[in-house]
C-alpha cells in the first residue's frame, strides 16, 4: 500500500511541473497562465435542465456555438471536445460517401488516414513540395488540378494548412479550383485557430472558400487540451451530415469544463483580441528583429523561400535552424530545455520548433532570444553538410506505388517479416518520419528496393521512423496475401 | 459590445449553479465536491519530456493504467478521454471484422449502433424483457443462444449491464455461453464502475468472463465528466486491435487535466474503498429502509421483479415509482427540482430516478427522503390505470422486420413523408422512446401498420418520441430506392 502511494504519479508531477520554472513554447496555446477558473469539479455537470445538450443545443450551448461563428465570421461552428481529430473524421465523413474517393495531402494528420479507413475511401494524393530549406512545403494548386483531371471521380479535397511548421498554401485558388471541379475543400487549420485576428497573420482558410475548416483551440489559443472547433461554411456539405457525424464521433458525455474554457476563449477573443494581438505581433516582430543578429543559428523567415515553394508563413512558430552550426536540432532542444529551462514543441534533424501564441509573456520572448544567443555566441558555425540527409528525406517522401487501398491492407491478415525480405511485397504498415509525422509508406503500397535502401540509410543516422511493426529493427509488417 | 458580455452564458450559469443549494441525484459521481485539484490551466500540458504519450504510453500513463488494471483485476486496463462513447466504437470494432455480424441487446447506446453503421455490419437483436414492473428487464440467456444457434455467422455479442435502471443480466451464464460459440462478449457496463468493490452491489462483468468491458468513470465516481475505462480479458481481442481502434476514435491530444482527474479517482480507490463503500452501503440502505415506509410512493426493490425478469439490480440508482399515485415522473422530477432543489437525472413516464455514489453527503439522502416524505403525505393513492401503456410500450417494443441493414439504409437517399403514408416504406430514421432512448425503429426496418397505430397512441398520450425526422408531428424519413 505504502509503495502504491507513491504512485500519485501523474498528478503529483503535473503540480510540480507547474510549480518549477520552465517556460512553454508547446502546446496548450494558455501556456498554463492560471485563467480565472472555478475548481473544475464545481462546475462538471452534465445535461440537467438549464445547461442544454451538445449534441441537440437549443439554448446557452447554441448561444455559446453562434458566438464563436459570429467572431469567426462562419455560417456556422461547432464546439467539439474531441479535438480536431473528432471534426477531421466527421468531415470527411460528411463529405465523401462510403467507399468514395478522396484526394488528401500527403502530409494530412492520422484522422485523414483514419477517416479514409473508417469509410472504406479510395484515396489519392498530393505531396507537398519538400523546400530547400529543408522543411515541407506548400501543397501545389497546379498538382491539384492535375489529379482532380486525371480522376474525376474524387468527391473531396482535404489539405492541411498551415503546418506544423506554418506553412501557408494558396487557399484561395485552390478553393476556386477544387469548387469548380463541383465538390467540396476541407482545410485542416488545427494549427491556425489565431488566423484572420491580426495582420501580421495569414488569412484563415474560412474566409478565402474553404468548405469545412477544424481548428485546435488549444493549440494556439488560451483553451485547454483536446477542445476544437468546426467551421462550416458550404453549399457542397450540409450542417445536418456534419451533426450526424458528430454524434458519432463524440462523446455522448461532453465535458463541461472543456466547454466552459471554449467559451472563456470565445468571449476573450470577442473582447480583446486586438490589444492581445497588437502586444503579441509587437513581442513576435522585437524577437524576430533581434533575432537576425545571430551568426549561426537561424530563425526561418518568409524569405528563406521561393514563391513555388510556400505561399504565406505562420510566424507564430518560431523554426529556430541549427543546420550552419555544430549542433543538431535534438542537441539544441535538450540545451534549451536543460540549461535555460525552455520547453520546445519539438526537434528535426536540423530545427527547433517553439510555438508561441497571445498568451506568450514578454519573459518569455526575452529568455527565448538571451538563451539563443548566448548558444549561438558559443557554437561554431559550419558549411551545411547535409545535402545527402535532404535528398535522403526527399526520397523517402516519394509516392509508393499502390497495390491496394489503405482500408482494403488495412482489412487483411498480417505478417512480420525482415525488411531486406520484404522487396515487392504490399505493406500493411504505415511508416512516418516524425516529425513531423507524415507517412512516407501506407498499407497498400508496395515496399520497392529503393525504400529499402533508404530506409536502412535512414535508420544509420538515426533518423526517427515509426511503423506499427518493429521498423527500427529492420522488421516490417505485411499483407498476407 | 455591451450586449455581447451578457454572454458569458455558460460559465456564468455553471459558476451560479455552483454556490446554489441544488443537490446533485445526476452524474457526474463526483456529484461536484471540490476534489482537492490545481487551477485546471495550470496542469494542462501535452506530450513533452516526461509526461509520455497516451496512444504509446511507457511511464506515468502506463503505470497509471496498470494501477487501474490491478484496481480492478484486469488483464489490461485504458483511460479513455472520449468516453464511454469511444470504447464501444473500439470494442465493437476490434471484434468484428468490417462487414461482419454483431449479435446486440436492442437496448444498446447509441454508440453500438453507430459502432455497426461505421463498420457495415449485419446486425442481429435481442430485446430484453418488459417487466411488470414497467422498465425494460434483462437479457434472456436463453435467446442469446436461440440467435447464435439460428445465425452461426455472429461474430460477437454486446450487451449493456447494469441498464440506466441499474438491471443487471446474467453476464457468467452468457460469458459462457457465447465463448462455447467461439466468440467474445462485450459488456456496456457504463453505469457499473463501481461494481465489484463491495458486496452491496451486483458483481462487475470483468470478473464472470466478459472480455471486453467499458466502464464510464464519471458516472458514478469521483472523476470528471468525459472519463471512462476500457478493460480488457480476453483469448478473442488482442490488445494491439484495441490500441488500433483507440488512435482512431480518440483525440491525438488528449487532456492531462482529464487524465489526472483519472489517477486521482483510481489512488482514492486504492486507498480507502473500503471505508468509502462501507459509508456510502449504510447510508444508502438506511434511505431504502426508511423509504419502505412511503405509502403511496414506492422505491424499486429487487424483489418486485421476477426472477426471469432480473438477474440483478444495481441499488445505487434511485428509481422512484409514482404509478399508484396522481403524480406522473414528469410531476414528481419537478416538485423534486422546484421545491426541494434536488436535481434528479432523468424521470420517465411513472417514475424518477436519481443516481448515487460514494460521494454522496448524509445531507442528501436525507433531503432525499424528506423531501419525498412530505410528497408521499400530499398525494393521493390511486389505482394503478397504466395498463393501457404498459402494453403500448410492450408493443411500440417489438422487433420489426428488417429490410436490410442499418448500415446500408444510412448510406441511401433519404425523403420525408407523413407517417400515414408510410405503411410497408423502408424507414430511414431511427426513432427511439426516451427514456431510456431504446431504437422502437431502426433504419432499414419495415414500417408496419400496427408500428403507425402505436406511435399515433403514443404522440396522444405525450410519450417522449425521438427521431431524426419530425416524428412529434407524425412525419417520417425513409429511404429512397
Amino acid at each position: 500500500m505504502a509503495k502504491e502511494k507513491e504512485g500519485w504519479d501523474l498528478d503529483r508531477k503535473l503540480e510540480e511541473y507547474a510549480r518549477e520554472d520552465f517556460y512553454p513554447f508547446h502546446m496548450p496555446g494558455h501556456k498554463r497562465n492560471p485563467v480565472i477558473f472555478p475548481n473544475p469539479y464545481t462546475i462538471d455537470i452534465t445535461e440537467i435542465e438549464g445547461f442544454d445538450d451538445l449534441h441537440r443545443p437549443k439554448g446557452i450551448l447554441k448561444e455559446a456555438q453562434e458566438r464563436a461563428a459570429r467572431l469567426y465570421r462562419s455560417e456556422k461552428s461547432y464546439y467539439l471536445v474531441n479535438g480536431s481529430t473528432c471534426g477531421i473524421l466527421t468531415a470527411v465523413s460528411a463529405a465523401v460517401p462510403p467507399n468514395g474517393k478522396l484526394l488528401m495531402a500527403r502530409n494530412g494528420h492520422k484522422s485523414v488516414y483514419h477517416a479514409a479507413y473508417l469509410r472504406g475511401l479510395s484515396t489519392a494524393y498530393v505531396n507537398p513540395c519538400m523546400t530547400d530549406f529543408g522543411i515541407l512545403g506548400a501543397v501545389n494548386t497546379e498538382e491539384i488540378r492535375r489529379c482532380l483531371e486525371k480522376e474525376p471521380e474524387i468527391q473531396a479535397v482535404i489539405i492541411t494548412s498551415p503546418t506544423y511548421e506554418g506553412v501557408v498554401s494558396d487557399i484561395a485558388a485552390i478553393a476556386e479550383l477544387v469548387h469548380g471541379f463541383g465538390i467540396p475543400l476541407i482545410v485542416d487549420e488545427a494549427h491556425g485557430a489565431h488566423l484572420g485576428f491580426h495582420g501580421s497573420f495569414p488569412e484563415t482558410a474560412l474566409h478565402l472558400g474553404a468548405d469545412v475548416v477544424v481548428q485546435s483551440m488549444h493549440k494556439v489559443l488560451p483553451s485547454l487540451t483536446q477542445t476544437a472547433l468546426l467551421h462550416l461554411n458550404s453549399e457542397y456539405i450540409s450542417p445536418e451530415s456534419i451533426e450526424r457525424y458528430l454524434d458519432i464521433y463524440e462523446t455522448s458525455s461532453p465535458s463541461y469544463v472543456l466547454m466552459s474554457s471554449m467559451e472563456k476563449c470565445i468571449c476573450m477573443l470577442q473582447e480583446k483580441r486586438e490589444e492581445l494581438f497588437e502586444t503579441y505581433d509587437m513581442r513576435l516582430k522585437s524577437f524576430y528583429r533581434k533575432a537576425e543578429e545571430f551568426s549561426k543559428l537561424h530563425i526561418m523567415r518568409k524569405k528563406d523561400f521561393s514563391k513555388r515553394e510556400i505561399f504565406d508563413l505562420d510566424i507564430s512558430k518560431i523554426v529556430i535552424s541549427a543546420k550552419h552550426t555544430n549542433l543538431t536540432g535534438s542537441d539544441l532542444e535538450k540545451k534549451l530545455r536543460e540549461e535555460y529551462h525552455l520547453q520546445m514543441e519539438m526537434y528535426s534533424g536540423f530545427y527547433v520548433l517553439g510555438m508561441t501564441g497571445i498568451m506568450d509573456r514578454k519573459e518569455g520572448f526575452e529568455r527565448l532570444y538571451h538563451a539563443l544567443k548566448e548558444i549561438d555566441e558559443r557554437i561554431s558555425y559550419v558549411e551545411e553538410a547535409r545535402e545527402d540527409t535532404r535528398q535522403l528525406i526527399r526520397a523517402l517522401y516519394t509516392l509508393k506505388e499502390k497495390k491496394m487501398e489503405m482500408y482494403e491492407a488495412m482489412n487483411l491478415p498480417v505478417q512480420t517479416i525482415p525488411l531486406k525480405q520484404a522487396q515487392g511485397k504490399i505493406s500493411a504498415d504505415m511508416i512516418s518520419l516524425y516529425p513531423p509525422g507524415i507517412p512516407i509508406l501506407l498499407p497498400g503500397e508496395i515496399i520497392d528496393a529503393d525504400f529499402i535502401k533508404n530506409i536502412q540509410k535512414s535508420l544509420k543516422i538515426r533518423l526517427n521512423l515509426q511503423g506499427n511493426a518493429d521498423i527500427i529493427n529492420e522488421r516490417i509488417n505485411i499483407v498476407k496475401i
